[in-house]
Order: C-alpha cells, then sequence, then structure tokens
C-alpha cells in the first residue's frame, strides 16, 4: 500500500465535506432547487473577493476565465501591457495575440518580481495601453507580484483597467479587490478553493464594465454581459455546473468558519515554514524575490534533475509535488501549500524532500528541514 | 418528505457508481495518475462514437464543444447553412454570426424536421457553403433530423463539413460517425452519458481537421488542434477535468455492460411507450414528425398553461420535468427519457401527468395513460 499525498499547486486536495455533498443526487439548473445554491455561491464569491459586485461563475479551467477577460473587454488592435515573468505571463501574451491584441511586454527573469516603477513608466510613456495584464502568484517561478502596488498604479490610468490572473492566489493572499481597485480578478476552483477542476471565476469592476461596452472580440461561449444579467437572476448563462457550485458552497462554509484573515495567515504560515526548511536542508530557492503563499519553487541540488526529484517523490512515498516548467524543467520541483493545507503537509512534503534526497544520494541530514518546520508552525 | 424525481432533458440522473467514484480523493491531471484514467475515456469514447478517431475532452458545457466547432473548423466570411428548426438551432446561427461566418437558414416550423432534399437542394444552388449545421434532437421541440441522409449528402459536397450538436441525442441515437460521414459531432456530458454538467465532447473527421487547418478564427480556449495533440499524449490542453472523467469511465462501463445498440434500443422504447401513454392521456404532441427518442414535447391541454403543469410536476410531485423554451413558454411541457433512465421512470413520468392535470381541473382517465406504457414496456 502507497498512501498518496497530492501537494502540487493544483488540482489540491478536496474537503470530503465537498466531496460527498458533489456525490448527492443531482439538481436541476434551471429548477427552483438550483436558485437557494447559486445565491449562496454569489454571496460566498462576493465575500471572498472583498468585493460588492457579483462574481461571474464560469463552466471552464481557469484558463477560460483569463480568456474571457480578454475577449470581453477588449478589441482586436487594442494595446496590451503583459507583465511576463513566468509560464503563465507568458499565457497572457499568447491569449492576447490570439485575439489580435497589440502586445507589449514586461519581460523579468524567471524567480524575480515586476517592478512597479517599470508598468508605472510604460504607462507613462504610452497612454493609449488599455489593459495591464499579470499573475498574482506565477505558478511557474512561485513569485508573488506586488498587486497592491500595481493596482494603485493603473487606477491612476482613467483609459486601462487592471486585469489579475489570481488563479493560484485566490485565498493564499489578501487581494482586496474593491479597496485597492483591481478591475478583473480571475480565480479558479482546483487551488485555494480546494474544488476539483471545471469552474472558473471572474471578478469585474464598474471601470470594467464600460470597457465590456466597447469590445468588439467575437464572444459567445465567453460572453460576460450575459453571464451578469444571468448571475442576476441566480442563474448562468450556460448549464450550470451544479454539482461542482455545490462543493464551491461547502469550501466557503469552510473558509468562513475559518476567516478569510486566518486563511491568508494560515497560508503565509505554511509557506515561510516551508522555505525555511528547504533552507535548512541546503537548498536553494529559485525564487529569487516575493516568493508566493501558494507554492515554493526550490533549485535542484547540482548534479540531480528536478524532474528526477519529483518522480522520486511520487514513485517511492506516494508524493505528488509539481517539477518544473518552461524553461525551469529540470532545474526545479515545487511543493504547493495551498487549498486544503496545513501543519502535517508542511512537515509530510519536508521529511518527503529529505527521505527522496539522501535516497538519490545527495548529502542530506534528515529531519534538519523538518526541525525547523515544526519549530515555525508550533502552536 | 418529498421525494425527487430527475425526468429534465439534462441534467439527468448519475448513476451512484459515477457519483461514488467521483467523491474519491482528487489525482493530478499531469502526473503518470491520470494517462490510464484518460486512455480509458479516449477509448470508450470512440466505442460510444463508433469512431476511429480520438473524441477531444473539453473543460465547459455542450456549448463550448459547439463554440469550438465554429472557431476552429471556419474563418471569418465563411458560408454557413444553418438548420434552424428551434431553440438549439438558433443558437447554431447565433454562434455562426458571433464569429462572423455569413450565415443562411433553413427555418423550419417547431415541431417539425428538415426535409433532406432542402439541404440538398441549397447546397447545389451554393457550392461555396463550407458547413452545415444540426442538431441530432432538438431538445426544445423533440425532434430528431435524420442525421444518416443528411450525412450522405454533405458528404457528396468536398468543400463542405457536417456538423452535428448531438448533445441530446448521444446515447439516445444511434450516430455512425464514420460509417455515415459525420465530420463533427458534440456531445455533452449532462444528458444521455448519465455525468453531471462541465464536459463536452467532440469527434472529428479527416476531413474537418483539414477545414481546421485554413481557419483563421481567434482560437485559444478552445483550440481542437492544441486538444488533439495533447490527447495524442493522454492529456487535455488545459487542467483536466479529473473528477469528471473518471465519473465517464464509470458511466462508459454501465453503457458497455449494456451494449449500443441496447442503449439505442432502450430509449427508443421509452421514447415510443411515453408518446403513446401521453396520447392515451388524450393529449396531443407538439412534434408532429420524427419524435426523439431523448425527450417528449406535449401540448398542454386547452386552457391550461404549460409552465403551471410542469410546476406543479415539481412542486406537488417532486418530479422535474421541463417546461417550454422560446416560442414554446406556456403552451408545452417536456418529460425526458434519457441517460439514466428506465421503465418505472416512465411510469412514474405518467403517473405524475395524469395526477397533475386531474389536480388541474383537467378530465383524466386516472391508469390509462400508464395502462398503455405498462403494455409497452412488458417484458
Amino acid at each position: 500500500m502507497l498512501k498518496r499525498y497530492l501537494l502540487a499547486p493544483g488540482p489540491t486536495p478536496v474537503p470530503s465535506e465537498a466531496l460527498l455533498a458533489m456525490a448527492m443526487p443531482i439538481i436541476h439548473h434551471r429548477s427552483p432547487d438550483f436558485l437557494p445554491v447559486l445565491d449562496a455561491a454569489k454571496n460566498g464569491l462576493k465575500w471572498l473577493y472583498q468585493t460588492k459586485n457579483d462574481v461571474l461563475i464560469i463552466c471552464s479551467t481557469g484558463t477560460g476565465g483569463m480568456v474571457g477577460s480578454v475577449n470581453n473587454f477588449f478589441s482586436p488592435g487594442d494595446k496590451a501591457l503583459v507583465i511576463n515573468a513566468g509560464n503563465f505571463g507568458e499565457r497572457w501574451t499568447k491569449i492576447c495575440k490570439a485575439y489580435n491584441l497589440y502586445v507589449e511586454e514586461i519581460k523579468i527573469d524567471w524567480g524575480y518580481a515586476v517592478k512597479p516603477e517599470d508598468v508605472e513608466k510604460a504607462l507613462k510613456k504610452d497612454p493609449s495601453i488599455k489593459g495591464v495584464f499579470v499573475q498574482a502568484s506565477e505558478t511557474s517561478t512561485g513569485v508573488y507580484h506586488d498587486i497592491k502596488t500595481l493596482a494603485s498604479i493603473v487606477k491612476k490610468c482613467k483609459n486601462t483597467i487592471f486585469v489579475v490572473d489570481a488563479i493560484s492566489a485566490l485565498v493564499a493572499h489578501d487581494l482586496k479587490m474593491d479597496e485597492w481597485g483591481i478591475d478583473v480578478l480571475i480565480g479558479g476552483s482546483q487551488k485555494g478553493l480546494m474544488l476539483p477542476p471545471g469552474l472558473a471565476f471572474v471578478g469585474v469592476s464598474e471601470k470594467a464594465w464600460k470597457f465590456a461596452e466597447k469590445s468588439t472580440s467575437p464572444k459567445f461561449y465567453f460572453n460576460f454581459k450575459k453571464e451578469r444579467e444571468s448571475l442576476a437572476k441566480n442563474q448562468t448563462n450556460f448549464t450550470s455546473p451544479v454539482t461542482l457550485i455545490i462543493g464551491l458552497n461547502e469550501c466557503i462554509k469552510i473558509l468562513q468558519k475559518e476567516g478569510l484573515e486566518n486563511a491568508f495567515k494560515r497560508h503565509e504560515t505554511l509557506a515561510h515554514a516551508t522555505r525555511e526548511a528547504v533552507k535548512a536542508i541546503g537548498l536553494e530557492m529559485f525564487t529569487k524575490e516575493s516568493p508566493s503563499n501558494s507554492v515554493t519553487a526550490v533549485n535542484a541540488p547540482k548534479g540531480l534533475d528536478g524532474q528526477e526529484i519529483y518522480k522520486n517523490l511520487r514513485v517511492k512515498y506516494g508524493i505528488t509535488a509539481a517539477g518544473g516548467q518552461g524553461q525551469a524543467k529540470g532545474k526545479i520541483f515545487r511543493i504547493a501549500h495551498l487549498g486544503y493545507a496545513d501543519t502535517f503537509d508542511v512537515i509530510t512534503a519536508i521529511a518527503g524532500v529529505e527521505m527522496t534526497l539522501k535516497g538519490m544520494g545527495h548529502p542530506v541530514k534528515l529531519g534538519a528541514g523538518v526541525a525547523v518546520a515544526e519549530e515555525l508552525l508550533l502552536k
């Protein structure tokens, strides 16, 4: 028997409360049974997003939310400023280009965060930029971008909106949508929200809704105005993914019991403990600055392949973490502390890494990282 | 206690085998654990689609599969011939127009099926038509279009492909994709396949893949070429909806045990019994010809509102059937016999209708419809 542990940056483990609620007999999305379900989801998402506006619920992966945030607020030829600091920054560029936007990139070395002043400069230089696109947490590098400062910069430009992919940051980082002035905030189900994949969430500011009025990009499946109208009637535009929304309500209940501030604090604490423990093992962070609360990216020790560490963790110890993506493939491995995660998930991850490296012939003082994690996670 | 019965044309009830499999701890879509899961799904879908080609699996509602079938095979300005015989035919027109195709419609009175010779004439008149779009089962009217004959007509035109929305027909009707020459065949999870909403399926012929080479429509989330490449590696392009795919394999197992021919026969038998029973109650079919095996559309008796019948069924008897859509709203009600449906679902529906109509003051001989259904469902 090999007991399994899921410590990847999405999908993350789903609490039994949600799994069992989703295993209940299905209900019909256009029947009155569903109205209170969607009503609860709407209220829960507003709470989670710290916004007074409805948060759209889309039946797609998180990427669908990103695509919808391009084709609903922009038109061919519009100028986009993309902060490209990793694999998912690159995705913004690809989506914008697929919809014929003109893309200017602020390209950042992997492992580093954007300097807000560079965004400010770019916007001053070219006031025709219609949208600034960024990740809150860049999953491929484990970097958190300073969303609060970036929002305050874009807020000053009345012809520009700030579009944030928070798919892997939601629940793990405090993102005050209304207070900070984030215009479009995208989440996904299978990350901090502790659900299976299948839902994207999109919060939209009044400023962004005005942009939507002018968009000429083709839209049918991702049609945010129609989703907004449907949501006002406690429906979704097309067939609602009823089971996932029922699960969403269960997970939001769990988070509401914990409290939003406590959830952020939990992720911060787990992330900090993971980083310090990793360093105590003698490993080096791949993330050079502003580490994310969602995932920790670690350099493979010299002479070892990051993918092999990932594989050994999985095959020998039943731990599904993550390897590297794109240019970081082979060079790093990543450990998530996201969603339904607590103290002993970090302990498991660190012990697993210690034992795996030892098994691969790397000199490791067993227990050194775990001792540091224990120290930092003492209650 | 009001026991609940779901007899709507999607979502349909989900068998416990699938519900429980989906409630198992989640696995990671890029880990080797998932490869055999997707492999099984691929093989199962080929079997179900009666095709040798891979069937794409998309994380969206069925409509996402329709949208992808427009933006992946066609370009702005291309000519589309849409068979518009109801609410979902209308949807084809809207999607084609959203992607700037030029749309010609064969408009058919609700309740009737397309005459294949009209399609033949239209194609002869205008050989520049690139795609013919139709529903196999038009859910809003309960009509089945003659897909076999239509396929044989379009097959002769080498510059035209045949795109079939089989979202509510799959499993209920025999659709021999390869043998008949259907180029694009779209399914959804929450209908005959007995799953929760969240998956679209798209079968694609070699002829259609050639069309995809020339398409210039914007595509990112619905990018069929990339999905095909991913599927060859037992992956999906974006995060896989792992739980739904695990459920899919359970439902396909159930269907394989039954046998495809038996599944078609079961739906045909249930549909026939429902229609004859409805007539025995003294009601009139809304569907004037070529009734679908998936859903039966019935005219509300004179003086009664179809929506009220739907409401009474639900509130008094716990039966969620369906009302009318679009121009049929208020005039009809609909009973599905789709997916996880058998003898006593029909009996329940018919008894429920008898009792509901009686309760609404309509003269009904209680048991008259049920007697006919019993007769036709005797084993």
